[in-house]
């Protein structure tokens, strides 16, 4: 627990945002490097300049020892950390904020807040870290609407080392579990970007993908048995490490979004802290080079915890590599046993497909974190990242990461067509751009890319301009036969490109599950599938 | 494609069934073990000894290229080969027979099926190999019935070699598949004990149990996209390595027994063929030690594709040992690496749990099969299990298997409780037997475990004895807090047991589902859930 502030309208602790001066700074090096004029940095909102309607709900009295309509509270969980999230809050608009905040005590607390909320028709936002890069947690202001905010329930209650698993509430924060897990020597090792600030319940709500770039990449891989609250009863799952018996009931719980059901609890895969650690960087004269890198590795099914492409622009503008080279970041963990061997297989598979490993490997028995120190650089950067953003909005930038997973054999030209469209959509709305790709998981069948793309200033029309280029983005993702995410979730963002993408069959499947477990359509109404 | 005959009631290949003198002395020396006298072998039942009901179904017109009221035809695709189903075809009862038999010979014949089935209120069986053990394809007499035999449908269809990747038709039997992978260099290594006589379409629908022990244990991690026909249109998925958007459409579909739709092709994740195998057997003094050791090499997170404990019985009755020891089977295997390395760190963690390896590792190194000679004689034994089943049931013993799945923690009381129960049972009913245990596959946070039991012929009450105790194993892993099954399938015969263990909130949805894609309830009434 922490006395530091989270920031009203941008990612993380407010005090981590750079101030006036070195945004100042930032914006004028990436204005150069656009060839745009640098920008000045606007001031963020506070909570008293933040403009918030009055509540539309009053306090109902069952509810009332953890219910709120405080206009801070109410503001501080209007919204994800989208890009437009982060404009609209910047500029003091907290118009879809939520009428009333619940903050549940225990899982009859959630009980009772569905029971209220079906009785009186009010639409219900679970709500975890409010992290949501995909309008998740903004729910329509068509009807009056609640957040249940799950923060009060962040324990892991049970430890069953002989099984390696832990029962963990699902409000727990990453550092919050990983604390107390850390207590028994163990850990769950789910780092999404958004670690520090999202919750396990969101995590297996959305299908997060975490540390592992093969093998376990999403939290799916990591719950043993899960229960989520209906309006419909409770939903809890039996502990197993697997089962044949009908279609698996955990695997409807994930990927939910809120709109089946609020998680409560989970029991999760726990695993010791790693021992031994190997790893190495690749260089490759091109991106083509590090993908078949990437692939040899994947299909030698390797399994290193590491596995992540960078372009070269990526690996430039991270200061991972200054040699113009593509990368391969390849990193083995083991809590057993020494993995320098696989690393050494999987650096020489891709050497074969013509890279170099001028640094040659790094090897820790030593249970000491960390590797290569140009793989530590852009570990670093990869968790500032949302802050370099944030700091970026402040400036008028228009700037947004969006990732797919597609086979190998589409990828060469899903990679030129989502480039294409990107920089002409860019070109159009910004007047120029920068998109650049690396890859944060990858699978024998194919890689999941992460791109990220950054535009000049575009004053008073940021999110316009965003929706554009988003919108060239997610239209060139489906038809090269990419999925609309791999793991920043559905929500409300990318709805219209998971519509097409769910067969049909399967969205007349959900919504009998929908209506059945929530025949009032109380639960995060837009998520997912409409009753 | 062979001529060889399949039985019309037994296991496999007709020719493959020991001859009566065979059985007379294979009955004599178990008689001899249970204490009993020695049984005569009764007398198979031909396809003019089978008493088939007349059909009630007329062949409808738009179905008659590839629609039958053959009484063989019908016959053959009465029952699984469950026990009960051995034992009824033996004595010649075809009573639950199909009113007709239905090959389509493609998706547009499977539509037109269900067309007609909705129609006319007939119940349709989605049928693969026919080797379901939980009543899979016998729906009840009711109401008119067809069963659906995908057996046409046994093409790969197209082969991705740069995703590794196949596009199979449902109906393929495992050494169909196999051998056209093995013209590209390739295959799908999903060997569920009845491969020779199932097919992906069935494998997919239970989600079965395949080759690998650790990580790919279920057919489940093998599916890339799936194709399936219901009465509301195909669900077809896209090809894709992983997605995080919304609940897994694939998780719907694998497990769903037929009972939402006819599943007819599927894009498979495959592999070239093994060129680097290791492996070793470690004896324990006892079965407690072996599963130490189990659990030790899985939480290591070794991975080998073959860890399989057998209990002292277990390894005594198959002749992989011959000192009372139980045993932990170990064997890694690769396309690109040696696997001495993580052979012989498990065999390590084994022996640190009182195992020895007096026989050492045995290393392949040159793509050539097999291991330890003890491993390959449990091998075959493996694959010959089902036809000394039916054997044994020609003299009528009362014989089988079951499986389950729990955390290590619930294992020892679990064991325990499964064993008394089974053996109380076995007394009662039958005066006596024994039961055996091994495990097929094991995960980080528990193992799979799967029992044999074996008892004295119980002429004329062969099925109430049988039912006894499966009803007496089935509570006892279900108070004990295991699965009811792990890869057989719930089908008809675990329903009460499955209809506890699956969460009500979950049935709910999963009824909703139904109803959305098969209003009418025309398919396999019955499995997994009642509209």
């Amino acid at each position: 627990m922490t006395s530091r502030a989270r920031s009203l309208w941008g990612w993380g602790w407010d005090d981590k945002l750079p101030d006036e001066a070195a945004r100042a700074a930032l914006g004028a090096q990436l204005a150069g490097l656009l060839g745009v004029p640098a920008p000045a940095p606007g001031a963020p909102p506070t909570p008293e300049s933040a403009v918030v309607p009055p509540p539309r709900l009053a306090i109902p009295a069952e509810l009332s020892r953890f219910a709120t309509d405080d206009r801070e509270a109410r503001a501080r969980r209007t919204y994800g950390r989208a890009y437009p999230d982060l404009v609209r809050a910047f500029s003091g608009d907290f118009s879809p904020a939520p009428d009333l905040v619940l903050t549940p005590e225990d899982e009859d607390d959630v009980v009772a807040s569905l029971a209220w909320a079906e009785r009186e028709g009010v639409a219900v936002v679970p709500y975890g870290g409010g992290t949501s890069v995909v309008g998740g947690v903004e729910a329509p202001r068509d009807r009056p609407k609640a957040t249940l905010d799950l923060a009060r329930l962040r324990l892991v209650l049970e430890v069953d080392q002989v099984s390696r698993a832990a029962r963990i509430q699902a409000g727990a924060l990453g550092p919050d579990l990983e604390q107390q897990l850390s207590a028994h020597g163990l850990t769950l090792r789910h780092y999404p970007q958004s670690f520090e600030f999202s919750t396990l319940g969101g995590w297996i709500a959305t299908r997060a993908g975490g540390h592992y770039a093969t093998l376990m990449t999403h939290v799916d891989d990591l719950v043993e048995a899960v229960r989520m609250v209906t309006p419909r009863g409770v939903l809890a799952t039996r502990r197993l490490p697997a089962s044949g018996a009908g279609p698996s009931p955990e695997r409807l719980v994930l990927g939910s979004e809120g709109a089946l059901g609020v998680i409560t609890e989970a029991w999760m895969r726990v695993v010791p802290r790693p021992r031994f650690r190997a790893s190495a960087v690749v260089h490759f004269r091109a991106f083509t080079g590090a993908c078949a890198g990437a692939r040899a590795v994947a299909q030698a099914r390797l399994f290193p915890a590491n596995c992540r492409v960078l372009d070269e622009e990526e690996a430039r503008l991270n200061f991972v590599a200054d040699d113009g080279s593509a990368l391969l970041l390849l990193g083995f963990e083991s809590a057993d046993h020494p993995v320098t061997h696989e690393l050494e297989r999987a650096v020489a598979l891709a050497v074969a497909e013509g890279g170099a490993c001028p640094r040659g490997v790094t090897v820790k028995d030593d249970g000491a974190r960390g590797g290569d120190a140009a793989a530590e650089r852009w570990r670093q950067a990869f968790f500032d990242g949302p802050y370099l953003q944030s700091a970026l909005v402040t400036m008028g930038f228009v700037v947004d990461t969006f990732e797919t997973a597609c086979t190998w054999a589409a990828l060469p030209s899903l990679d030129a067509e989502v480039r294409a469209a990107v920089t002409e959509a860019m070109r159009r709305e910004l007047g120029g751009g920068r998109i650049t790709c690396r890859f944060t998981h990858v699978y024998p069948d194919g890689p999941a890319p992460y791109y990220t793309w950054i535009a000049p200033p575009a004053p008073g029309r940021q999110i316009e301009a965003w929706t554009a280029v988003k919108r060239a983005a997610s239209d060139a993702i489906s038809r090269a036969g990419g999925t609309i995410t791999h793991h920043h979730a559905v929500g409300r963002t990318h709805r219209p490109w998971y519509d097409r993408e769910r067969p049909d069959a399967f969205a007349l499947a959900l919504r009998g599950a929908k209506l059945a477990l929530d025949p009032a359509g109380v639960l995060n109404p837009g998520v997912l599938i409409d009753p």
